[in-house]
């Protein structure tokens, strides 16, 4: 029998970055990833490949990041971990000394009567699937989009960029809402009807209908949406099929249960990944945050602890960030909802300045954050950016402040560095500045 | 006698945020700030006149960030700490309640022969100056610029725009080389030799020559490079007189002495920015950076303790941004040899990425990110990103990572969020697999 001392069952984000550190963390060579992809996509790239990147072969996840690790394809079917050994569909039974599981997540199928006509896609990260997506589209003139989620927003800002015609259905009121606080919704929902999508939101999709093919999408309200193509992006569930059928334990939002090491309830097997459950950095409960940041953090985390518990993940905070148009849209941590759900009495702080300065500088916009604050602690819990490019690293620095469990005063005494091309003022500073603006609120 | 619970001498950077802060913090109305200045400029914009900004009235710092503090234009001459009163130019007296000293800072002057010949020009903040300046520059052909830090750097690229022949002439080996690593000087140099701008490292002037007006500058090396203008630009000297007429204590950078809550020797008396002596974040030691940034961080710190001790300065760790050409360059903390010379035996780490991810995206450039930790501690001392648009916000996460200690570890593991538009891949994140590089240095 074929043996490794490490295998990775999958090969996106978090398998790919497991193999990566176990080469760094530990000078380990004898590893192998397997994963039934002959070619790996780019995961946040997929809507990209519709719009700006134009197609598939732009969105591929190069194989050299495996390093010396040896790749397989094919489709791991049982795990023996009496043996220490995967069995796979082929019938070839591989052995290991430690094995992490980074198996991904599938597309949610809602039960909609009609799902199943053609034309109705899911967002697969398949090359073929996504190929034949592209050319559905070619022929297609008007894309319903089910879910105003960041995938059914990117989406629709991607597909909108081919001249189609566009409809986003989101059930909540508010396009994002589940991670963004509502004035970041709003600008992303104004930013996409800019650009010409229609955006209904709450509204659900109660059938969709045609003959072989699909031709409308019937709503919750009657109403009823004429169209020739369907992409439904509502969510995904991880994918813990051979977790399960090898007895591994599964948590509550439905991920492989890991311990903070990555460890699952079977000596020497991990999980990393949308596949694995998440747990909240603020009260350690599962949340169902699923981000392929997320999976190479804890692709790196297993792979440091194979052997010994060396790194301990911190849990889940949630940064997440996208372009709607012109439009930049970033959010870490909670949003207001969320933290008053976790019991948090919430102070929060906003600041808008130019985005350069002076405010003369070419190309100079408005930046605008806002935080919100544990109004006991003072511990930073979320905060928000927008609009201009820079918003994914100013997002970057409220994880920084989150993680750090930094206060109103700390944020707002910073040591920030300033530039007229790269940064607002230092007078005018936006995250300094919601950080004082909150702590005014409360101080007299 | 006229008299107003706070006054605060000097009107930019930290003068203004002291202003904005008093009246945020402790709601207080009764301000009055006394600046010589009719018009004040935003500091680090002034290079950027010459070129982008293209005239003094685009880079104005406007009054209505006063609020409801009164403007006196005028010079305080003394300050009667027994009386509590200030004097100006023009004789009259001002009481005051609590005085915040913000005089900000003068271009050194250096001794070289021939420095007072015509258009031979500081680097002051006079908007009628830099009129002139201007003005002059519109009949200048070759503009010898001496000292290649940040201002004359800065000026190099934004004059070198107009079309004139720009030689920077820098004593050290490198420019920027006080505050940057090696390696982040080198590719500010090679952007400006790629904008056409003659760079003399390891070279000073020994003497200025011509008539009346400039026409040559003589180097140590004994060339002469023929030139119609020279800018000095070799950095500042806190503008102190006030304060040493008025027996106030001065620190060994020169600046004014202040404790951790920006007080001076003398009740009642706080000093902010560039008049004011900083302290190392890492030993407490003096260091003489003078920053716009600074001067309002400490502006906050002095408006909030005027009554009682509330906000502590952590002191200063130095944050720098800057862009040449189209490159970026951007450095907080310790460069590798501040941080030997403050004993601390140090592990590197490097990593560069695209931009963007996929690597095709549009736009997508290289990023490069390369951080120096505390081998003992783990703890981060320093960073240095280039050369896109976002390392300014780059720079100010790793600011973030320093003033929190963080070790290589948490920096690795930090939770990040990437979006293909606005960052790196999380396979690729620059920040986190320089610290993972570090780590696996140390680790095997």
């Amino acid at each position: 029998m074929e043996k490794h001392e490490l295998v990775i069952v999958g090969g996106n984000a978090g398998g790919i970055q497991a193999a990566i550190c176990a080469q760094k963390h530990h000078g380990l060579k004898d590893i192998m990833v397997i994963r039934p992809e002959v070619i790996t996509m780019v995961p946040c790239g997929i809507p990209y490949i519709y719009g700006t990147l134009g197609e598939v072969e732009k969105n591929v996840l190069p194989d050299t990041l495996l390093g010396e690790a040896k790749l397989k394809i094919g489709e791991v079917v049982s795990i023996d971990a009496k043996q220490n050994s995967v069995t796979l569909g082929s019938g070839e039974v591989i052995g290991y000394n430690k094995l992490v599981l980074a198996t991904g997540s599938n597309p949610i199928q809602p039960p909609i009567p009609g799902i199943d006509k053609d034309n109705v896609w899911l967002v697969r990260k398949y090359p073929d699937y996504l190929k034949k997506l592209a050319s559905a589209m070619d022929n297609a003139s008007h894309i319903v989009i089910i879910g105003g989620g960041f995938i059914g927003v990117e989406f629709a800002d991607e597909c909108r960029k081919r001249g189609l015609e566009i409809t986003v259905i989101e059930q909540l009121e508010h396009c994002l809402q589940l991670v963004c606080n509502e004035e970041l919704c709003v600008r992303a929902e104004d930013a996409l009807k800019a650009g010409g999508v229609n955006v209904m939101t709450g509204n659900t999709a109660k059938s969709i209908g045609g003959n072989d093919k699909v031709e409308f999408v019937e709503l919750s309200d009657g109403s009823k949406i004429e169209c020739d193509l369907v992409i439904i992006g509502i969510g995904v569930t991880p994918n813990t099929k051979l977790a399960v059928d090898s007895g591994i334990e599964i948590g509550t939002t439905r991920g492989i249960k890991v311990d903070e090491f990555q460890r699952t309830n079977i000596n020497n097997i991990f999980a990393v990944g949308d596949c694995a459950e998440k747990y909240s950095f603020y009260n350690s409960e599962p949340v169902a945050v699923r981000l392929a940041s997320e999976a190479t953090r804890e692709g790196k985390i297993a792979s440091a602890n194979i052997y010994t518990p060396q790194w301990r993940n911190i849990g889940t905070i949630g940064v997440f960030s996208t372009v709607v148009g012109k439009t930049a849209i970033a959010m870490a941590g909670l949003t207001d909802t969320q933290a008053e759900r976790l019991g948090y009495d919430i102070v929060t702080g906003e600041a808008q300045s130019a985005s350069k300065h002076p405010g003369t500088m070419p190309d100079a916009e408005p930046m605008r954050v806002r935080l919100t604050f544990n109004r006991r602690s003072g511990a930073l819990l979320g905060g928000s950016a927008c609009c201009t490019m820079t918003a994914g690293e100013v997002n970057n620095i409220m994880a920084a402040a989150i993680v750090n469990r930094m206060t109103m005063e700390q944020v707002a005494l910073f040591p920030i560095g300033t530039h007229p091309f790269l940064t607002a003022s230092p007078l005018a500073y936006q995250i300094t500045d919601a950080a004082s603006d909150a702590l005014h609120k409360i101080r007299w």
